[in-house]
């Protein structure tokens, strides 16, 4: 199996790309192809020993930046690593493809250089959301500002088999983001998508408050995009938040600083547990082949873990379960 | 002055309701009418010391509750104290009315029994949200669940007459949240509704990402009612959850024990911070006349506080404001 990574997207690229990589190696069994430019991905190898039988360079001239505009960006730049990554997807020469690029070019690309999975309407990107009872999936965490209910039904079929397919959950609970427990409560597209998802083969728990998103009172949590990024960020805002007003609380008084010291060991595994890097990238599903969204300022902790969780799903059967669910219907069937 | 007070309404009702107003008499000028049940406020009354010239009780013999259907519960029961409350706001007799009652029926009969100010086309609930920087002002925090976006526009005049006059901010800072800092971000409702405030004459700052709210870049937080809410309750979730990682975290040795006794005193101040009962209750802006909704779990503190902030709103010229900007023009203007 093969991982290919865009080693020119994000705020630290190439150099916490290629570490990332390299560092990588020790806990996949796949081979990995760095996409983009061949000198500056050279001269950051050879910083690091490491298994070169493993390790590939494909060259890409061109590099899309956050300045591009998505659809522009990838028309115009054909010979950019993301695009170039796309081609190599498409083509399976690569399982997988991962990129701390341009979100709106890779939404764009995946659909318009990769392709959409036949039967789903909009990809959606599914992110990691960390709860006190361990790891939720969160779709659309911002690819589609706004949706119909039919995209929110898409969403809780295809966080269902992820979910399942990766994380191994059986039968994972799914509910939607609304503001009243209640059935029938909510806005229109709540409403709706409530309607159809109750009907589907899903495991449907019904409405979920953001009061309880933290607790873990789902596996898949359903949502348009904009409400999923503002929630996404405004979980790591008023954790940020907290994290502040602790510390100023903390350092009030003398005796206060010694049960911090002593405390700082807490704070540390603390800071783990809320850390995304630890929880590697996005996918982006819907799109035909496994591409992988990882965070724009990505280091290499994050890259090596982005590249673990897109060989679990590379290896996964998750696009051939969305594809027999949402397939369109022949005429005989 | 008097403050109305529905005293049948809320999970505390009326004993924790009657005990609050009676404790407000301290920290305001107005005299207090509670409006329900006659004999069992008095037999409430009873239980304290109290400056017998300030506090009223107005009988109703109804009682809305969070089972009755909001305009069916306004329609039906018009001997309610919530009923009986809009008609004393509305004839003056009260300057202010709060209830901790079903928030349907408070909206529904703001709407149905009080009145628009004239101009106005969805009135909204602003609610206190903390930030590190102090107290912001979300609206809508759960109103309208679905919103054009001259209701966005209307809620940042509104947010912003109410910010000035209570909390005395001069020319509050007004943002929209939305997923993306620049211009032509987001869904198509906050993208138009950044042009309408682009172009009003309030001092709007632009896009605000759920990251940066609980930082406080923002005086008024300007958002749908079902985005608000999720904001509001998520925030609170998202404080509790960390509360708890955190006491499972460091309790985890003894030294850790050690060290989280002596800064208990730092984590109850912390809790003072976060606790939505020391900032009273949320108007319901838009109304022709101080309409305060209390949470539903309100106890004697929240009750206080709300009666504080009721006073201060009741006292301002807050409606007189808002009537200013958004009346319909005459034709000779």
């Amino acid at each position: 199996m093969k991982i290919g990574i865009d080693a020119m997207g994000g705020d630290n690229a190439p150099y916490e790309i290629v570490k990332g990589a390299v560092e990588a190696l020790s806990i996949i069994e796949s081979q990995i192809v760095l996409v983009g430019k061949e000198d500056l991905i050279n001269k950051e190898l050879e910083k690091y020993t490491y298994d070169k039988d493993r390790v590939f360079v494909h060259n890409a001239d061109e590099v899309i930046t956050n300045e591009d505009k998505p659809v522009n960006g990838i028309k115009k730049k054909k010979d950019s690593s993301m695009v170039v990554g796309f081609k190599l997807l498409k083509d399976k020469e690569i399982d997988g493809f991962i990129s701390a690029g341009n979100t709106g070019a890779l939404l764009a690309g995946g659909l318009l250089k990769v392709g959409r999975i036949k039967g789903i309407d909009r990809p959606a990107i599914a992110s990691v959301y960390p709860t006190l009872k361990g790891l939720a999936t969160m779709v659309d965490a911002g690819a589609n500002a706004d949706c119909k209910p039919r995209n929110l039904l898409e969403f809780g079929i295809m966080g269902s088999i992820y979910t399942k397919s990766v994380y191994g959950k059986d039968q994972p609970k799914v509910g939607i983001v609304n503001i009243g427990s209640e059935k029938g409560k909510g806005n229109a597209l709540t409403q709706e998508s409530y309607d159809l998802l109750e009907a589907s083969e899903l495991n449907f728990i019904g409405n979920v408050e953001g009061r309880e998103l933290p607790e873990g009172v789902c596996d898949v949590i359903v949502c348009d995009g904009f409400t999923g990024n503002v929630i996404l960020k405004l979980t790591e805002g008023v954790a940020k938040s907290f994290g502040k007003m602790l510390k100023t609380q903390i350092t009030k008084g003398f005796f206060r600083k010694i049960g911090a010291a002593i405390l700082s060991g807490g704070f540390k595994d603390l800071k783990k547990e809320m850390d995304y890097r630890e929880y590697g990238g996005a996918p982006i599903l819907g799109v035909s082949r496994p591409l992988v969204k990882a965070h724009g300022s990505s280091d290499a902790l994050a890259i090596k873990n982005a590249v673990k969780y897109c060989e679990i799903y590379s290896k996964s059967d998750v696009i051939e379960g969305i594809s027999e669910i949402v397939r369109p219907k022949k005429k005989d069937e």
